[in-house]
């Protein structure tokens, strides 16, 4: 297809037969006298009471402990920057059909119009009751960051900002095998992050809950390293500070940075990474270059330069593709499923390496066929598995389950229909 | 059924198999890495474009046309009062399969845990994008009316507190074909109105637009008739003002109100009225006792009394139920047809005539088997169809759109496939 076609057939799919991409689905008979008066007046008067004796009870008379929303400001939406809450309306609603497609999660889509962090907040407080979770999406560094905090800490569901967690857990999973297969620990391994965004500061403090070393770590925005003697130092905001580095004058620049640098992070903007810094970096360095959908360096253009090089990036025509659709599904199933308050730290480890274990196992057929490939097997072509493949639910959602029951999150046993 | 075979039905219906009564649809194809394309990235970065440059474009690409929101804060739950926003849950659901059902329109209920009206209105007004109408639903009285205002005054879009409207309409539906059975006039006759609440305030108005006058009309609330020399009545809202009455000494209770009017509205609580008050009323007294489960006064003790009265109540086993099912799928069905931004006062009156006009024609063979009646037809028992007529939505839903473009509060024409 051409681009004219593409754009042409994208607009028809969303309009024709009927606008958009999800509707509701009564899931009870609902036909006869008897069952209208079970749904509705009177017999509805009886979960409302139990539920206004026992809150815990809506999980069991409404759908709130299966649906989840994902909401936008539509600050930051794909990477078109600010369209709006409105316009991230379809990209919302295709999250809510991936969520249903791959994890049996109902969603509904809520674009807010509030710009303002503390707006946005008490918005989605306030209307949080509804759901069983809350999917933040696309919303724009550094209020992103400020939203979740404080959603985090006033609600007592799971609060998730996919555009910082989804890509660091998918980034780290393939980050962990592709230090395996190169014999390197990632406490000793040296990581550069150019985009100090969402994704940017999610995936290094990720790393370090992984084992990797602040130390040994440096963050780039558009000015250069994060260091402490910056200029703007003092204006950074608090989770580039976090990041901020000692390092010497020389180090500073981004191609000073890579020296030496085993794994280079790009969650930033296309063709920012310059083919000839690769020549800089230690041996084996790993290359994830996620700017979408063009990414900060090509394969082609890395490979063109050195060979002993582990690549992936955000797009779906090349080995590796980072893709958040491999977690957020399955986290909030997991986090659903035994009821978890929250979904932290222990919940995205779990994640991660469940999602990294996958990526060793015999890759199933129906896989196979969807890419034509005869073969796909644990390797630098294949670090992170493939987003379609049907095992993740089954093996991703359980290791978030059980992670939220051991660290305390959950307010359900670890499910009898899990795997043990 | 004993009550409390009715209450398990009632929470095992709720519960099993799946909690709830909704969930989600997808509505497009989901399958092929093509659909995914299209769907999500790269693809719905063209309606997202689309919708950037010219908003209306959300209704060509997203679910927006057809979705509307249930929005309550619980704070009057059926007649059980303040339950709190997330004990109304089943209710909202309730409410937004109902819409599904009847008028095959998709329905998010949203809870919203705001008692104080600035934060509700803010919330929903900042929400509102996602949607193409609002249905506001069990909201405590005065504190409904500033929200309905404020929110119609902010968005472009229908907002409907359906507890007034949706009441109003149908009642006023049967009190038309119920004046015509008595050869009296709307402009004649005195109305008493018990219950100053939202339903009572909204009918009053709505008899008002119909050709009622108010110096024939009496409110009352739980200190009896509202009038000028009430000791509290620096403090009365002003919905209650706008219905404040010169009335006499005698005429300042309910008895005293009743003497020689023509019509008894009650929205307010069970056993109210007492039957010897219908005996000062004049003659072919209509008597709406609309107080759920238990009217005002039952109809098996209004007829003890005097025969000459029509009775309509809430309930669905005895004759002419005022159910808002008769009004609320179909006033948004045709108001989202047309692009309605708002549900004015002559949508409403259309909504009124088309419902009253349908008892006037012969009663469908499946309406008849449903209710195990040989025959239907128009009189004392039979002044508004019944809930599950099928023909209400093909002729509400157009008359509605009809309204909307004669009054100018269509942005569409009126549609192609509605009958001329």
């Amino acid at each position: 297809m051409t681009n004219e076609e593409l754009k042409k057939a994208a607009l028809d799919y969303h309009e024709f037969p009927r606008p958009g991409k999800l509707g509701i689905e009564i899931t009870k008979g609902f036909s006869t006298p008897e069952e209208l008066s079970l749904a509705y007046t009177p017999g509805v008067a009886e979960p409302v009471l139990a539920i206004q004796a026992n809150p815990e009870d809506a999980y069991r008379y409404t759908a709130k402990g299966n649906l989840v929303a994902v909401i936008s400001n539509g600050t930051a939406v794909l990477g078109l920057g600010d369209c709006g809450a409105l316009a991230g309306k379809p990209v919302m609603e295709g999250k809510a059909v991936l969520f249903k497609k791959f994890a049996d999660i109902d969603v509904f889509d809520i674009e807010v119009d509030a710009k303002e962090p503390k707006d946005f907040i008490d918005t989605v407080a306030r209307i949080a009751p509804t759901f069983g979770g809350i999917n933040l999406e696309d919303i724009a560094a550094p209020s992103c960051f400020e939203i979740e905090d404080a959603l985090i800490e006033r609600l007592d569901i799971p609060v998730f900002h996919d555009d910082q967690h989804g890509t660091a857990i998918v980034l780290c999973a393939g980050l962990i095998n592709a230090l395996e297969l190169v014999g390197k620990k990632i406490e000793d391994v040296r990581i550069v992050c150019l985009g100090a965004g969402a994704a940017g500061i999610a995936s290094m403090r990720l790393a370090v809950d992984l084992g990797a070393r602040r130390e040994n770590m440096l963050l780039v925005d558009r000015k250069g390293v994060i260091h402490r003697d910056r200029d703007d130092f003092s204006k950074l905001n608090k989770e580039k500070l976090e990041f901020a580095s000692a390092a010497s004058a020389e180090r500073r620049s981004l191609a000073g940075a890579l020296a030496g640098a085993d794994v280079f992070i790009g969650v930033s903007g296309p063709g920012l990474m310059k083919p000839e810094w690769l020549m800089l970096m230690a041996e084996n360095p790993l290359i994830f270059a996620l700017s979408n959908p063009v990414p900060e360096i090509l394969p082609e253009a890395a490979w063109s330069v050195r060979k002993d090089l582990i690549m992936a990036t955000g797009r779906s025509d090349y080995p590796n593709q980072v893709n958040n659709v491999l977690c957020f599904p399955f986290i909030f199933r997991g986090a659903l499923d035994v009821r978890a308050r929250t979904i932290n730290s222990a919940m995205k480890v779990a994640a991660v390496k469940a999602i990294a274990e996958l990526a060793k196992q015999p890759v199933p057929q129906e896989v196979l066929a969807a890419y034509r490939k005869n073969s796909l097997s644990f390797g630098p072509d294949y670090i992170i598995p493939k987003p379609i493949d049907p095992r993740l639910r089954d093996i991703v959602a359980p290791a978030v389950a059980r992670a939220a029951v051991d660290s305390g999150a959950a307010r359900l046993p670890y499910p009898a229909h899990y795997p043990v």
